[in-house]
């Protein structure tokens, strides 16, 4: 019998790691094999490596579309072993760092290749990928922006939906994200971050500029809605997972309540809590969102309250034109609807950006 | 708690249902939520018919890529639906016909479109799907078999590995299979159909006629040995699950049994195997093959014997370049390790017929 910490990671996110590509065979592995929570990390580690391993046999017979694709599950496996390991920061970093070098060497190889880039925002460098379709450009581009422990090498699947729709994707690290914690903690204007990455590609040859949108995931539905209120350049607002304020702090799992402290930087949850509540509010901003915006929403999250919905819908002005998505048995972000939701956003980012 | 039916239907063919692309969110629900081996028609058909209204919206709202990976989703539904389900002939050819009219809407829609033709053999008509590689052409080709109940409508997943790789790929029902059954049942000398699409595929201008392979899979291993070595037009030969004869016919699992009686059009599983044991055999012809080979079987497929696999090594010529490739811990056509020994596959196939 998997412990009780085991037990609920399995049930909370075992959709979200299928949808984002976790081999399911992995999954149902970690199923049937793990007891306990402490052999978590080094279960997924293991398989990271072994991917690896097998990356480097195919990239030895020449097979660079699969060696491509290992290197991706490696890294998914790395992100996965260290998505909640906030109280073993030693781990957790080496976890993080992982998945970063293994997604950086599967970047050339995927199809269509991710290209990496830097931009400099207050002596900072924020380092992303860019994806853009086949075909003759410029096309529209959407950036998408991961939450609390998600980052820029996990939403593949998602870019893959809107490239073969004829959408750009721009995936980046802000504050608080992935590889760029080490830079910056968490910061509520997250804002500036995304329109420094709307500076690059404006100019870039291969995005239409008049067409470029932003998606956030969870906490990324916070930055969303912070990054297209301000920044009229957004001519899209995807918003998967509504997430108004942390009013809700009190509520969260221990583990959630870590992770905000973690990428805060704030030494316990209890001090992490007064300077977010505090400071993660839409409040200032939403009412000055025009474009068109999407709301997918889990009526089940267990995670975020689906009263975050409705602070939303309270917030925003009568004239934007939002779609609301609120299937009554989704979960947090629907990941256990992946295989419907997915697509319909994706769809509606192609409609609203081609 | 489930049946026992049940149990050891979604025991041996999880794995398989996932890997050929049935959302895990529906399988999941499966396991879930049926109890008794009776439902298990009913629930699939009702998804698949979900879907189809699924896919009708989203042409609606003009999402045609959408709108065909739901049709695909339906008709997969309905093929699982009806795969085993030989003890009720009227419900089983109803959910035949719906899996081949929702891939027929589907195959326009898909990426790259699934294009159907027909071939003439003995005065009746092979009904199959041709579907060709971005690019210019002309492409290499596999010729895809099915095997006891997996017809052309199943192999999308792995169509796509292949074209991904620059290699078309065919889909046929042949004597027994699919749609085809009500002209033909199982007839051992399936090569016939085989090199009679091969005679289509020369002269089709988007295939390299000296660039074609052929890969079978379960009872389809034993068809495309046959194949190929029957006509040396078949220039590779993918064997996905060794399958040289039915000397294992009496330790078959009821069910299977009843298929072979089924597809076969013998009244009772004592008449197949007196037929079959007889009939389906390689004996006859695997000394002539001659094309490079590859066989995948699971080390523990509990299916098939693993015996199968050494009366195949036996018979075939020394001179004959195989690739073994038998993981221990592989079920039936190793359908637990999808994710790993499929891309192998399609690596070999691209890698020979390019």
């Amino acid at each position: 019998m998997p412990d009780e910490k085991l037990t609920q990671v399995l049930r909370i996110h075992a959709g979200r790691l299928v949808g984002d590509g976790v081999p399911v065979p992995d999954v149902q592995a970690a199923e049937r094999e793990l007891e306990r929570w402490d052999d978590w990390f080094g279960f997924w580690a293991d398989r990271g490596a072994a991917y690896e391993r097998l990356a480097d046999e195919a990239l030895a017979a020449g097979h660079d579309l699969t060696a491509g694709r290992l290197l991706w599950s490696g890294s998914l496996s790395y992100h996965y072993a260290q998505f909640l390991w906030w109280h073993d920061p030693v781990r957790k970093t080496a976890g993080q760092e992982e998945k970063v070098r293994l997604y950086r060497r599967a970047a050339p190889l995927l199809s269509p290749p991710a290209r990496p880039f830097e931009v400099a925002v207050e002596g900072l460098r924020v380092p992303g990928f860019l994806r853009v379709p086949d075909g003759p450009g410029p096309h529209p581009c959407v950036i998408l922006l991961g939450g609390l422990e998600s980052t820029k090498e996990e939403s593949l699947l998602f870019e893959q939906l809107c490239l073969e729709r004829g959408v750009a994707t721009c995936a980046f690290d802000g504050p608080g994200q992935g590889e760029f914690l080490e830079q910056s903690p968490l910061r509520p204007d997250f804002e500036r971050f995304t329109s420094a990455v709307v500076d690059v590609l404006e100019d870039h040859p291969a995005v239409r500029g008049d067409r470029i949108g932003v998606l956030g995931r969870s906490l990324g539905g916070y930055y969303a809605v912070r990054s297209a209120a301000s920044d009229p350049r957004l001519r899209a607002c995807g918003v998967w997972g509504a997430f108004f304020d942390l009013s809700f702090f009190d509520d969260l799992s221990p583990s959630a309540a870590a992770g905000f402290a973690y990428v805060s930087g704030h030494p316990d949850p209890g001090a992490a809590r007064d300077v977010l509540q505090r400071t993660i509010d839409l409040s200032d901003v939403a009412g000055a969102l025009r474009c068109p915006t999407y709301v997918l929403h889990g009526g089940s999250d267990d995670l975020i309250p689906v009263a975050q919905v409705d602070r939303l819908r309270e917030a925003l002005s009568p004239d934007v034109d939002v779609t609301w998505d609120i299937p009554p048995e989704g979960n947090h972000c629907c990941h256990d609807l992946h295989h419907l939701v997915r697509p319909r956003m994706a769809d509606w980012l192609a409609d609203v950006l081609r």
